[in-house]
């Protein structure tokens, strides 16, 4: 874990120029907008075309990783170093106003350029992993069967250093033009969280093995 | 609205290649993940750095449309007609399986590429504009104060005609090795639905306005 506690340095690509009150560069904030996020997408661009792709994601420290099969075509081209663009975007409501203009949403994202780095060393990917798993579900990584050294190689893990970033965030209610105030119309926010629901068993699941506690500590959204 | 019911056809960029049973190109399960979805990813390119900007959208027939400030640095990016990548992804929940390996996440997801177009008619514009917001709160429109010529002006609209598509779906359980079934791990699918949370009023709602009925029509996830 690195410890840095210094705000990220906005940059031209990153400095939010409209609306910069929503703009954020301190790392409590982004890191907690990453923290509460399980998906991303990855911004590359091959032979001229830019392609986004949604994957799940982690974040240890100063740095977000994300993986998958080595066969992936996202993976493949991105551990090579190209240049990337890494935005999670959580959405927490409808902002209702009391005109379309103003009609919004309430939002916290994270955007982060820069270029991928392979994990090679198949100790530190597996350490890697299981940190991806405590993320999902903390302490489920014990109970699962240990994985082999060719599931470990079938798998590409990357990650980028959090240097080039900005997060930007919307919240509360509409904010309406003052002569709209006295009309009749309804205004205010509607929430629309990620929400945990009740686990489903596999229906293949062995007679006998009951739901884990560490289900109830699953944080999403 | 265009009516044409063709599945799209696979190109060297949308071909699912690896997991091909997730791939889908015919329109009923893209336009059912469009229109289930309210934000996407857009991607583009400036000066070989892919960004990524998440954005409300919402579909008419054959096209999408997504909107923002005329200042926006994206649309004022992606209205020249650069070569773009539409993304939606909606994750449905976490699959956990008995091995690290196996664990995954049920998601549905769609992308689309190509160039995006300008609405440069204040009239079409406007017909957008309600046709967004009808997406939002089914009724809601007519309730508004209606848009000002200016407001009409200051906010640009950018369409997507899909035709280079692929969706991507993954639903049901784990899918684990045979020798792993009898493991006494617990195995299964935790639901992540994006739910509609109770509306919250205004703080300086005027006295006397009910929330609308149709606040119950909002469709999400």
């Amino acid at each position: 874990m690195s410890g840095t506690t210094e705000p990220f340095v906005p940059t031209a690509r990153t400095k939010v120029k409209r609306a910069h009150e929503r703009g954020h560069y301190d790392r409590e904030t982004v890191y907690a907008i990453l923290d509460a996020g399980l998906m991303c997408h990855v911004g590359y661009v091959i032979d001229g075309q830019p392609y986004v792709t949604p994957t799940a994601y982690w974040r240890e420290g100063d740095r977000v990783y994300w993986h998958g099969s080595s066969a992936s075509k996202m993976l493949r081209h991105v551990k090579q170093g190209p240049p990337v663009c890494f935005t999670v975007a959580l959405m927490d409501g409808l902002v209702l106003a009391r005109s379309g203009f103003h009609t919004s949403v309430n939002y916290r994202s994270v955007m982060a350029m820069g270029q991928a780095e392979m994990i090679e060393d198949p100790a530190d990917k597996l350490a890697k992993l299981e940190a991806m798993l405590e993320r999902i579900v903390p302490g489920r990584w014990p109970e699962l069967r240990a994985p082999t050294a060719q599931e470990v190689k079938a798998t590409t893990v990357v990650s980028l250093k959090l240097e080039e970033v900005v997060a930007k965030v919307r919240s509360g209610g509409p904010i309406d033009d003052d002569e709209d105030m006295d009309l009749d119309v309804w205004a205010g926010v509607v929430p629309t969280p990620t929400t945990i629901g009740a686990a489903l068993d596999d229906p293949a699941l062995k007679a006998g093995v009951a739901q884990p506690a560490n289900l109830a500590k699953i944080r999403i959204g």
